[in-house]
């Protein structure tokens, strides 16, 4: 491949001159122009990019990090990211972290090194003690999951009216015995969703009980099946469920099915997130919808923000409860 | 964050020094040796990873490019890929590459920058002109598509056979009027899963319809809805589906769903791919299974060997067509 070099003495000109052509600066005469983009065209030369913003020390590359991509609510994030980067010439990588800390490191350095200009984080498992110190010298923005009371800014909902609200629909439907399908507590969403599904118990003075309160150690399918499997061995069975995901819902759907209990007959069922197969399921899933799609434009958006030297506020967007056959008996 | 010079200047050696001792040579005196370590200790100084790399033209960096996250047929590819990846000191970067050249081309420079070891596509959009002359000197794996006497190295399954084999599965069950929801032919995999259900319905003496074949835009959910209602609007009603992918089938599944007829009583469907969701549908789906942990790994592998100048072979792998409640009246 030719390189600017080649380029320059073919056309005749230096490499400072082959380099304001390809910026566009105003400085060329049309004549000595014409002359470097013929040669150019002559070598099949392809300016790198990334090459060209190494030495602008700008990569016009963001990271996304997330804990892993099986989970579709990170899915819709990624194209509001995406698409809202691209419309300003920034591209984005997406960096599993596996929950790995070597792996952050990695990413990290990117940041250091000025290969890339900044990250969005979306993962809850990330170290956030070496987040914050990257953040005090770096932009970096917190998508979903993030801090209270921390410094960096984020986007998020709200998560713990969301689940009071969730809950709240499952009440009013005649549902007395009412259970939680959370994730790991250690995650702020998961304390916050618990939070808001006490609130609506308490309020209309229903008990809160342990033995309705599962845990799963992911968010996958097979751990909302092993859930619900352990809330129907429970002496005294709920009559509705609410799970923090939906991956964990359609996962409580799948055990419920072949339990041979109809939904949403014997059990009404609400999950969280809206993903695409959430309307795909049978019965269809009552939801909390994230605005994941605008959570990604968002997060871009303050990103970009940042690494401009701007103040960035953080934002709580709005959420909706959808209804849908698993809990319209 | 201190550098190399600071950790050089604080023990009292050369910054080549440093750099030996980071990079575990012999050649370090264990009194040197020592002084270093508590000098990167005191001053908490972590070695660039990427940095280190770029120096020795080696990043250590694979690039993964895909069209676009959303279908859940490219999550457990690129676990197989990463773990890998990683298994052998390489980390990877997802590149979203939306079928978009721009966007190709920005991939393509990290490689000839070396800022990135090689490349595995599992984008059927790509410009396979582009890629083929990035593999004359960089190394390239392609990963599930692939180019019929291309002299790019791939990993796949033999789509024409499994195609056969789920067709021939529903005729055996007695269904003589079988659809076939495909995306669209500019694809190989598409032209190869059509001629294996052509070949399937020749063998029994059934007839092939041009109008029970429907060509997708897309592999989203929506589409394989789309798809089953245009189907369920002939004159002749078909009574099986097979389907190219399983987020088109389980789309189907759904249309058929909501148009009050029965899966398998009615209808009976065949995806493609066995993602984690097509056990999940009530009634599970049938489905091949591609057995894309391992063609992630291969493809890693491949591309290693690739790297390190061996010579690398093509590899087809086994598929297994899955029998669940979608085939089972």
């Amino acid at each position: 491949m030719a390189n600017i070099q080649q380029v320059a003495q073919k056309a005749g000109v230096s490499v400072a001159t082959v380099s304001r052509v390809l910026n566009h600066a105003a400085s060329v005469s049309p004549k000595t122009r014409l002359k470097v983009e013929n040669a150019i065209k002559d070598l099949n030369y392809e300016p790198s990019m990334l090459g060209r913003n190494l030495r602008n020390s700008e990569s016009r590359l963001l990271l996304v990090l997330l804990p892993s991509i099986s989970n579709p609510f990170y899915t819709e994030i990624i194209n509001g990211i995406q698409n809202t980067a691209i419309a300003n010439s920034y591209n984005i990588l997406l960096c599993e972290t596996d929950s790995n800390p070597q792996r952050e490191n990695i990413y990290f350095n990117m940041i250091k090194n000025k290969l890339a200009d900044g990250i969005i984080s979306m993962d809850p498992t990330i170290n956030m003690q070496k987040l914050n110190e990257l953040a005090e010298s770096y932009p970096v923005i917190l998508c979903s999951e993030y801090e209270e009371g921390g410094c960096i800014p984020y986007v998020t909902i709200d998560s713990e009216l969301a689940a009071y609200q969730a809950v709240k629909h499952l009440i009013k439907l005649g549902n007395d015995k009412i259970a939680l399908i959370n994730s790991d507590e250690k995650f702020l969403y998961a304390r916050q969703r618990r939070s808001g599904y006490e609130r609506a118990l308490k309020e209309f003075a229903l008990p809160i009980r342990e033995e309705w309160v599962y845990h799963t150690k992911d968010l996958e399918f097979q751990n909302g099946v092993q859930a619900m499997r352990m809330l129907l061995e429970q002496e005294e069975k709920p009559t509705a469920i609410f799970a923090v995901s939906d991956t964990l819902a359609i996962g409580a759907l799948k055990g419920i099915n072949g339990s041979g209990l109809h939904v949403p007959n014997d059990l009404a069922i609400v999950g969280f997130d809206n993903i695409s197969f959430s309307n795909m399921t049978n019965p269809t899933l009552t939801t909390v919808s994230q605005p994941m799609y605008k959570m990604g434009c968002t997060a871009a958006n303050m990103l970009m923000m940042s690494i401009k030297g701007e103040q960035v506020e953080s934002v709580v967007l709005d959420h909706d409860l959808i209804i849908r056959e698993s809990t319209m008996g």
